[in-house]
């Protein structure tokens, strides 16, 4: 049977921050026939995940080294995580009218030839939603993040940046249940009452206000930072530096800041290193796939009885795919209107 | 008794390079008596040990928040490690006449009061100069640094820059040991061929030579780089980093290329941390001081049986320590003259 297909296509490699003109919007026909031989699946797409990661993909990188940031191919289809609900299976362990999360594509409809690292959608009494979210990608890094680097305890002084976004907000949940001091920043007044309110921080500070991330720093850590969960890379990271603590621990998650520039910020600062004896270290949750069934048991409970909460921002509309991503990049200036409905 | 005492004396804060005008060798009298109710030691110096973290006690720090590397008083002798003989002893673990090593003054004598930390020399069919060296506080950070930071196994390609230093040169030969793939890096082409045909290194260059240090890496490593032992830091460090492998680990035992600068070079490939995986770590082989006495267990039959090897520069008078120092800090400059008597 052939569908009416619509694609949101990456033009051309992105440079500097991404515009509308970098994506195109494509109709097109699709076939929903399994190839013979293929034990893949044929999906409608209901979730589409915008991950920071992808900004990364966008660019072209000389050496493609690690395959899962290998660059984008310019012209076709944008791929990435997603919800889906399958409409055909040539896999015996899926059939028809199951949700799946995983690896799919920026479209209506998707063929899915090979079903490594699709899971099986198990608890459906959340938000489907949440399988692109707290419990699908950003849940997974929270928790290898918080659980394999953070080396976190009771009373350290934890400090995430970019704390609002998908990962932010559940390792400062983490933390929290630790009974660690746990501080974060953002980039509006919004997200920054989000923080204390809502999702459990003991303090969170708007790191634009004032323009002098220094002061906002030596203002907010009378004590120094054990653990920095870090999103955001540039000069967060060059002034977090001056404020760890003795053997701190800095988990290097993202560097969000960094996404957009051709020529990256210069970290100064770097011989904290030995004076304060710092372990920094960077992971990918894609390294853990395996993990994601253990994953899934720990936060279900957490979220039916309210203990774990997520926060979503949800565009409806694939063309709005693009726009939000443009928005999602450009989440210093726009995460205030993102989060308009939530307030 | 009353005893013509030879002091150096750091006359203020160095600013950029140290110049011999940064010293002042100064004359005076010292009485031998230990206060009364002191458990200290009246001791003269015969080995003092020049190593590049001295250089960053002798800028101003505002915050001394690592004793060990706080700022050093102006106007006062210059504390470091050396080797000395007991004079006098109000300790009843040493008595006159006995060697040992610790932190003591760059000075002909020296009152210890506090005599923590110093080690009585129990090998003495080696040269007591070892003990300012492979068997004193750069012996100590090899082996600390190689083994609790590095999990190098047999096969890793194992870089160390700053090669022919005296951490550098015992790293490189454990990492030899282990069955690693040995490059090293240095400033001369002299330093280089020592490292090749005495102190087993597989491959070593001049890192000097082409002024283009990308180059250099690109030439030298085939195979990505498993483990780095950083002595330098800087540029070398933004170049190395893109010459990582996935997983690969970071020492950070000293980072001697920016002390004398008064902003320090921006890295601008930290990236690589979450795109490769990469660990790095700082450590101070003052933290463990504990384990001085497993170190020493360690080497001393390897030097007997010359399987382990070092290679030293001693300046031969007090005078010469400070013109000495300011070498060793120009090194880069100045490491021919240094190694001429091993040519």
């Amino acid at each position: 049977m052939m569908l009416a297909n619509k694609q949101v296509v990456l033009k051309n490699y992105v440079e500097g921050y991404p515009k509308e003109s970098d994506f195109e919007l494509r109709s097109s026909m699709i076939s929903s026939h399994i190839p013979q031989g293929s034990k893949g699946l044929f999906v409608k797409n209901l979730y589409l995940a915008c991950d920071p990661y992808m900004r990364h993909k966008m660019s072209h990188h000389i050496s493609n080294d690690v395959p899962l940031l290998a660059s984008f191919n310019p012209s076709s289809v944008i791929i990435g995580l997603g919800v889906a609900k399958v409409i055909k299976s040539a896999d015996a362990d899926f059939e028809e009218g199951d949700y799946i999360w995983g690896m799919t594509a920026w479209e209506v409809y998707t063929l899915i030839l090979n079903t490594n690292g699709l899971f099986m959608i198990k608890y459906t009494d959340v938000p489907l939603s949440y399988y692109a979210g707290i419990l699908g990608m950003p849940g997974l890094a929270a928790y290898i993040g918080f659980n394999n680097l953070c080396s976190a305890k009771e009373g350290d002084v934890f400090y995430v940046s970019y704390a609002a976004g998908g990962v932010g907000q559940l390792v400062g949940q983490f933390a929290e249940m630790k009974g660690c001091h746990l501080v974060g920043s953002a980039s509006t007044d919004e997200k920054v009452h989000l923080l204390k309110s809502q999702l459990g921080f003991d303090d969170a500070f708007n790191y634009k206000q004032g323009n002098d991330l220094a002061r906002a720093l030596k203002r907010h850590f009378l004590k120094s930072i054990d653990v920095y969960f870090e999103n955001v890379g540039g000069n967060m990271l060059d002034e977090v530096l001056l404020h760890m603590n003795l053997c701190g621990r800095i988990a290097v998650s993202g560097m969000i800041s960094q996404y957009n520039l051709k020529k990256l910020d210069g970290i100064h600062n770097l011989f904290c290193h030995i004076s304060k004896r710092l372990r920094m270290k960077g992971f990918s949750e894609f390294d853990f796939w395996h993990k994601v069934p253990e994953y899934l048991e720990f936060p279900i409970q957490l979220i039916r009885e309210k203990k774990l909460l997520f926060v979503e921002h949800i565009a409806e509309g694939l063309a709005k795919c693009c726009i939000n991503f443009c928005w999602y990049l450009l989440w210093a200036k726009c995460w205030k209107e993102d989060f308009s409905s939530f307030n």
